[in-house]
């Protein structure tokens, strides 16, 4: 990795109304900047509530409010943006895609992440959870290369899929970032470990945000976002509530040198 | 799965030589099956000390003492038994396999697994280890069909590669069984969440057992030998001294029906 950045995670606690926010993802973005921070991350869904009636009523095009947003505040603050995910409208389809943008400190759209796989679930009752009734997978592997260090995508579930850190590390990725509102059940016994073993296993920093906890939204979200880094460390953390996260990403010497090199029969 | 067994792990500390070794192991598997444990696991290298002077010195024929003692036992315990691993001699070669027995009540020896991944490792200074220099990695699967129950086998770093458990998952196992003797310093930090993390990922149990902390051994081990059940917890585990763990694996609902099933284009 050629050289370090600050990198900063934004744990909103999401409202109702998405205009309110995107005023308060835009003021948590600025004060990570004034903070350092060269590269801040936004969560899942921020502009809305998790609900599919809410992704229904927010549903925007590539260059919707949300967009529009994004891109004018990594301009302003001269920052690599990775903009959460918002539900994206599909032209003459009544299905969406959860999208992330990517924005570089130009204000330009450098790259599109979609959802790669969708959170199709029975946790026990009241919790039997069919994104794919409303929505469709993405089918691309993203990378970013920021300050040297290039980065991959993924949203939520993607973390569970062992599969999708293999790939980012074996194209190069020294990070990994996934943008995940992990569930109250599932968050406290899964989020933390994936995070750590995605992390040892490719040798790779691992980051992940998710919303903080709202008690009154349909689809209450852990928080606990945090970042591992190769070695399975969580180097930064936070707990529910609303919170900026940051670690510095750099420098890292593998500690199982040829381990990812063994040619095998399985890889 | 069709049935519920007695699990049981054997966290032998292993002394300098093999006859101690093999009788220590007789007597804790017999007080396994006393206990009711119908499957006996031993660890890795459990007849020598982890060290390839001592692997030349007590490599043996597939039909070595090791594995006619292992016979033995199986059948006048009448359990099925997971023979850890010994050094295994390769005819016509100055090379080893890292090699596993795996016996039914009978007596016979029903598979065979050796470990698919070799221990080439940098872990800073004084620990620098290349397996490689006098072994040769397996290139099977092994999969064991026990009270309805089909279980896949890795050794030691094995455990590191999610290919391995994904496959055997993929194969409908519902348990996966390590014999890996961790370090002092991946000990601590990798192995539990290892576990729990292939266990997740794959909704199956998995164990690992590794020779008890013996701090006058040439390499020393971690010993902390247990099984995570599917939802990622450790339902038994152990810490560094001799000990033998044990654990009901049986009937269990995996809590992401679909998620196994969802057709992608990574996995």
């Amino acid at each position: 990795m050629a050289s370090r950045f600050k990198l900063a995670l934004i744990q909103i606690c999401t409202q109702r109304y998405r205009e309110h926010n995107l005023k308060k993802a835009e003021q948590m973005i600025r004060e990570a900047a004034r903070n350092g921070a060269s590269v801040v991350v936004l969560p899942e869904y921020f502009t809305c509530w998790m609900d599919p009636k809410y992704f229904i009523e927010y549903k925007e095009l590539p260059d919707g409010p949300t967009s529009t947003m994004l891109s004018r505040v990594a301009k302003e603050t001269n920052i690599h943006l990775f903009g959460g995910s918002f539900p994206e409208e599909i032209p003459n389809s009544d299905k969406l895609y959860n999208t992330c943008h990517i924005y570089g400190p130009t204000g330009e759209l450098t790259q599109r992440f979609r959802k790669l796989h969708l959170f199709d679930v029975d946790l026990g009752p009241g919790m039997s959870i069919r994104e794919s009734e409303l929505n469709v997978a993405g089918d691309k592997l993203t990378v970013v290369n920021v300050a040297g260090c290039k980065t991959g995508f993924g949203i939520c579930i993607d973390l569970r899929y062992p599969e999708i850190a293999r790939l980012y590390g074996n194209m190069g990725c020294q990070m990994l970032t996934y943008m995940g509102g992990f569930s109250m059940k599932t968050g406290p016994s899964h989020l933390e470990i994936l995070q750590r073993v995605r992390a040892v296993d490719n040798q790779v920093f691992v980051a992940n945000v998710g919303p903080a906890t709202n008690t009154e939204a349909p689809y209450v979200t852990y928080g606990h976002s945090g970042v591992a880094d190769p070695w399975g460390n969580m180097i930064a953390k936070t707990g529910s509530d609303e919170d900026i996260v940051y670690a510095d990403i750099g420098q890292y010497n593998c500690f199982l040198v040829l381990y990812l090199d063994h040619p095998c029969f399985c890889c």
